[in-house]
């Protein structure tokens, strides 16, 4: 005890610089200077409420990523044994069946191919079969570059009495959702995507029909950290007058959050949905005319905040974000899940979804293409 | 879809000042802003590991704050009906049983009053009784004050073949505790106490022995977001030439912990420890000479990060803290879980621990017993 056996790593007494790089890959996006400042305020030891878009009363960020905020959603809405639909075409869908199944859930998938999405009727169907108490559907799957059609779907499941739970980690903000009009029950983000804050916080939405399910469960959830009956009276969200120490939520990324919507709600969301349109459609023909290829057939089937490309024949994908990294500084990257070694991915989000970032990146991937090697196809 | 029906609140569209305060409360401390600036770095999208001073070879950071690391320790640790031994002698023990109980562990508990600590033979009798497979112990109990001594415990739970796991969150960096040595097998803290950087962070580390356990479960834990064996191979703790893309991490909060780090390997970890141990025995005596009482008896056992102190007998505890936070803008706090309205508590942690510190509270606590209102004990 008298003395360290263990000395503190030399690296830790250096300077740690970090580079400036354009982060157009699928997230995190830069961090504008505004954020960054909003960040550096001083600590404080209680929490300002930030609400996003809706009416629900339940509205509130999940201290951890966009992954914490996923299991928030699952573990509050399910007790054991009860069931979810999961419609899976792409990693999201993916993941939370992993955690569903995890947690004793019974877990019935309708599973299309990468870069595909799902009919109402295809839907209807499987609710129909399975009988679920939730639905889980991945708005934009950033894993294949596709925007899932919402419309119609809330109405589906409260037919079947079912709640519709939704992730739009990488779509919200980039292109439209109305969780209210929409029928949405659960609904989270990140906030490292459209919203352009630093990671580790993610907002998190319950309707009242969600949230008749959540706060008259027989059983707890399965983990206290994200137990909604404590986080809802923690953001000052039930009707209880005092609130309660829960946890010790992550302040001044709740300061960066913040002011993130606070740029978002200046913007307009119609006109932040709008310039997301119109620079991915714009970025699309630009890739078209360099002969690249879209990995998602239908137009209206791209999210326009992350576009896939199908990896072009004969490059090894890996050479190709190498070298944009390594000549121009700006992160694109390969496929996840199950677009791995078919697609690039590129993400234009928030601040990042300009015109100027996709003629740099158009003139990355050209340059990237004249240098890297190239097999015979 | 065409119009919003809910416009965003007006407070968005005003700045959002946050007053500079001194937090002397139990934590989160104050940033320096050395940290700040870590902080407000450039997004990057990967990680830069630091590390804690272990040999461990398992010692990374949990994306979330101190509970997310409890619920990481005890979800990778226990499967479904393991037993674990817990000493509850304040908040943290009666959290980490709730925890364990969620996810259907056998739990046996030994208690003790507020302000009091175990025995090496009370453990002893315990571990034989309930032979659990994993002991846990609060070392730094924040909220009633108490410092549990730690010498012999790690040999004892060897002894009866059981992990020990120790709660650091309030104790790591301002009072000893040397994990190799001392035969601690899981341990982790929190990054918004004695390291100052901000909340969000959690440093966790396991032993070889504790590895052995967490990598050969029959069972998935309960939580894909803090499965240890995603988090080691994402960190790069394991043997495996590829890192597997797990969650997004809080970069930029990531960087805040590096520098903190950084800050207290520049210190030093024994300077560290004796100034947190001199402030506080200076704080003590200036306490006792204002005729307050120190709710921890034994010198010894006293925290000396979070100092709690008997509520003065008349006083209304919560307007001494109102008044303390609007005359000196200085936090401190009341008691919390079995020390609640029993104590007052002053957490002097990192760059808060300092004499210069010490003087302005007593000058806040000496006012503060002036001007409220005092009522006939």
């Amino acid at each position: 005890m008298s003395s360290l056996s263990v000395l503190p790593p030399e690296c830790l007494l250096q300077p740690f610089p970090v580079p400036q790089r354009l982060m157009l890959g699928p997230g995190p996006s830069n961090v504008p200077a505004r954020i960054i400042a909003a960040g550096a305020q001083p600590m404080l030891g209680h929490l300002h409420a930030e609400t996003i878009e809706t009416r629900n009363r339940v509205t509130l960020a999940v201290s951890g990523p966009g992954h914490a905020a996923m299991e928030c959603a699952i573990f509050n809405s399910l007790e054991p044994g009860e069931s979810i639909l999961i419609a899976v075409n792409g990693i999201w869908g993916e993941r939370a069946a992993e955690i569903a199944e995890r947690i004793g859930a019974k877990v019935n998938t309708v599973v299309t191919s990468a870069g595909g999405y799902f009919t109402n009727e295809e839907i209807e169907q499987a609710l129909d079969k399975y009988r679920p108490v939730v639905f889980f559907l991945t708005h934009g799957e950033s894993s294949t570059g596709v925007v899932h059609p919402i419309d119609g779907i809330g109405d589906l499941c409260h037919k079947y009495n079912c709640l519709f739970l939704v992730d739009s980690v990488a779509a919200l903000g980039g292109t439209p959702i109305c969780m209210d009009e929409q029928g949405i029950d659960i609904m989270y983000t990140g906030s490292q995507k459209v919203l352009n804050a630093p990671p580790g916080t993610a907002p998190i939405s319950f309707s009242e029909r969600a949230c008749q399910k959540i706060f008259n469960r027989r059983t707890k959830p399965i983990s206290y950290f994200l137990d909604m009956s404590w986080l809802a009276n923690y953001w000052g969200c039930d009707d209880k007058p005092v609130r309660a120490y829960h946890h010790t939520g992550p302040v001044s990324s709740f300061y960066g959050l913040r002011e993130s919507l606070a740029i978002l709600a200046e913007t307009g969301l119609e006109n932040s949905w709008k310039r997301h349109k119109e620079v991915a459609e714009y970025f699309h023909k630009g890739l078209e005319e360099m002969g690249l290829k879209l990995f998602v057939q239908e137009k209206k089937a791209r999210l326009p905040t992350v576009t896939t490309i199908v990896a072009p024949p004969g490059y090894d994908w890996r050479e190709i974000t190498g070298y944009i990294m390594k000549t121009f500084n700006i992160e694109i990257s390969g496929g996840l899940g199950p677009s791995a070694g078919m697609v690039l991915r590129v993400g234009l989000m928030g601040c990042n979804s300009s015109k100027a970032n996709v003629d740099k990146v158009l003139e990355a991937l050209a340059d990237a293409l004249k240098h890297c090697h190239k097999s015979r196809v």
